[in-house]
């Protein structure tokens, strides 16, 4: 572990995850836009999971459609799953969509016992009951991560963990189309019909894209949620869904006045007596976590039956994140116990560059601002805004938030301040708008 | 699944998880706040983990210490590690804090094939590799979920994910102590010294608090999460750390001026040639997901090399969220694939009651504000904000925010508005400040 290593990159490579030499072979089923992103995934990094991975075969309307072949080079395409199942797959994928023939094939695979992993929602909402009662009859997992924000592990991890999982709230943004309809609408584009357009110009947005801003997408996720977190069986019928077509750019300017935006949420509380639930757009207060999810972001706050609130958010979908996921519930379906690391070692931890907040204080008046910037500028530290001057605390003080840059030249700029004026500087490091 | 149940509370019982026999006993390494609280939580709910759970032995400096033997009541208390692994236990959890004897009982119990959970971050940033090279060598679980950012289950998660931890940067405040003391400097409290004292007459500061307010903790955390997340060593000694001792209330008041807010952060960077790192108060713009986060809250920011952020935030520490997470960790050393459930049936979902947005629109002049108020008020509909008017699209248009109702309520008062005065209403729900 003392080894010397040239470079990060290298030292990095050495504590990557330890291969095991089994291989994993997926049977997918269905090659659209989230098949063909796990597909490209597989092919870029074979052992990105610590195991060689292969597409063992695909199953695919078409097996002659030439973007289909192009999409799977060297794989075996076939409109036939008895075909896939003879190519001995030890894990299925499921990224057909939709109902049928979907639960079918995820039935016939479950009782072969092989594990599989789908990005399903709907399939989950309205037949996940006979789904993991089939998993759990054949012993062999059922994983869906990528059904409800795709780029957010949790479903597994509070599967797992029955104590964190013991909430009694739930409210969530997870439809990036609407979100990043309510988003634009706000902010940049008139009305519904053209930020819906810009959604779909982007690829966000399906041509049809009535289960998105009908509600459809976000009340089947709602019910694969109340599944888990209430363990309880809830309709997507039974559950208020209402759209985003009626909300206008003026709803959200004064929603804006109001403290707050609109945003297409869902929610379920089963604290009381029953399930109370909705699926739809709803006024979200500023403080809220979910008010600062903006364009395609999702995201999920989870309360316990102490008012303690744990939130997660990051991106919803998209097949390249899609992709992540489904390739990690493989792993995860396929071995029982977390992929072992160790940590290389470094030779060095540099302090980044950085934006500074600097406090500049006098005992009697500070120098003149352009003095200050003058000198800081000729030790290479750029002011990029300046507050109001502070004296009511009895001597004199301004706060600068300057340009990045590393902690000894900060240091030597407000040495050299200090030198030249006898004020006294005090840096804190200050973070970029964005993680 | 289909059989009905009298209240929701059967419902979810029949759902909830599917026993085992097996019983989990733990040998508990030390007995203070946390120790104290893991032992409650097994009293209290010895079956949440759908198998019996029960403290096998615990090790104390002194076993006649009233309040030990109060705190665990029918336990076997020992100063003796042989007399504890005599007990038999299936699992070990080390709560004792600091480095020793916490390092060699630790790698006693790993010798002895016994899964470990802790919930000690020094132990892990300073002895972290060695602990886990034991674990490895063993092939026994070593869990430290509760080490960093206690109430947000994740580390487990990452570990289990390669792919979603590929990550290039991560951003983070990982400690309560001092984001509070930040927080009520900036709102309540005038200065550093009074802050402090609050947190520590609400315990969320220990009497000596040195360990958080120089950033020793946090850096702490941070060597846990750089290990983790970027595959590499580094010794908290090496990392640029700086404590919250010299931020003052004027800080505060300019950095909010400046538009953010100081925040004790850990940051790592490791997409470059080298790791950057450091751990201290930073300046967090008002949009960074980490502005958000007052008090006690904790959170943690994911950013890959595509851009692709995720965020966590929770509860960062205490007695009794710690031991939820060290008990899930437990079930997870133990257990090797997720707890199995099923979801119950239940009878009926209902919309809940909440606040709403009300848009008021008329093609000529709206009804005085009063005589709205009144007429759903009347239907018992109660206002708690009204926008200003909007004439610019050539009707008159209005906003209110009323007090929490059902959507009948809200709807039938909207319906008889719109019958008396001829104008249309359009409502959507408000969520509450927090979730």
């Amino acid at each position: 572990l003392t080894v010397a290593h040239d470079t990060l990159a290298g030292a990095r490579a050495a504590g990557v995850l330890r291969a095991s030499r089994a291989e994993i072979r997926i049977g997918l089923l269905g090659v659209g836009h989230v098949g063909s992103a796990v597909a490209r995934l597989v092919f870029a990094r074979p052992h990105a999971l610590g195991r060689r991975v292969r597409i063992a075969s695909a199953l695919v309307r078409d097996p002659l459609e030439p973007s289909r072949t192009r999409a799977l080079p060297g794989v075996s395409l076939t409109s036939d799953p008895r075909a896939l199942f003879a190519a001995a797959p030890t894990v299925v994928v499921e990224v057909l969509g939709g109902l049928e023939p979907a639960r079918t094939l995820v039935l016939e695979a479950l009782a072969r016992g092989l594990p599989v992993v789908t990005a399903n929602k709907a399939l989950l909402a309205y037949h996940g009951e006979e789904l993991l009662e089939a998993a759990a009859s054949a012993g062999v997992p059922l994983r869906y991560e990528a059904s409800v924000i795709a780029g957010v592990p949790f479903l597994g991890t509070f599967a797992r963990r029955p104590l964190a999982a013991d909430v009694t709230c739930l409210t969530g943004i997870v439809n990036g189309t609407t979100n990043y309809i309510l988003t634009e609408i706000g902010e940049s584009h008139p009305d519904y019909a053209s930020a819906l357009a810009q959604a779909q110009h982007h690829g966000f947005a399906e041509p049809d894209s009535s289960k998105d801003v009908d509600g459809l997408d976000a009340v089947e996720k709602l019910v694969v949620l109340i599944r888990q977190f209430a363990r309880l069986r809830a309709a997507p019928d039974a559950i208020e869904t209402t759209g985003i077509r009626q909300i206008t750019a003026a709803d959200l300017v004064h929603a804006g006045e109001l403290g707050g935006s609109i945003k297409p949420v869902v929610y379920a509380d089963w604290s009381g007596a029953a399930l109370a639930a909705f699926a739809g757009p709803a006024f979200v207060p500023r403080p809220h976590p979910l008010a600062a999810l903006r364009g395609v972001s999702n995201g999920i706050c989870l309360r316990d039956g102490a008012g303690s609130v744990l939130s997660l958010a990051g991106p919803g979908a998209g097949p390249d994140i899609t992709a992540v996921t489904v390739l990690d519930d493989v792993l995860e379906a396929v071995v029982a116990k977390p992929v072992r690391f160790s940590a290389a070692c470094i030779a060095s931890v540099r302090p980044p560059s950085s934006r500074w907040l600097v406090r500049i204080t006098s005992s009697g008046a500070l120098p003149f601002g352009a003095d200050v910037a003058d000198l800081l500028a000729s030790h290479g530290i750029w002011i990029e805004r300046t507050s109001t001057r502070d004296t009511r605390h009895g001597g004199d003080a301004q706060w600068l938030l300057t340009y990045p840059s590393v902690r000894d030249r900060i240091g030597a700029a407000t040495a050299a301040l200090s030198a030249a004026t006898g004020c006294s500087a005090f840096c804190v490091r200050a973070l970029e708008e964005q993680p």
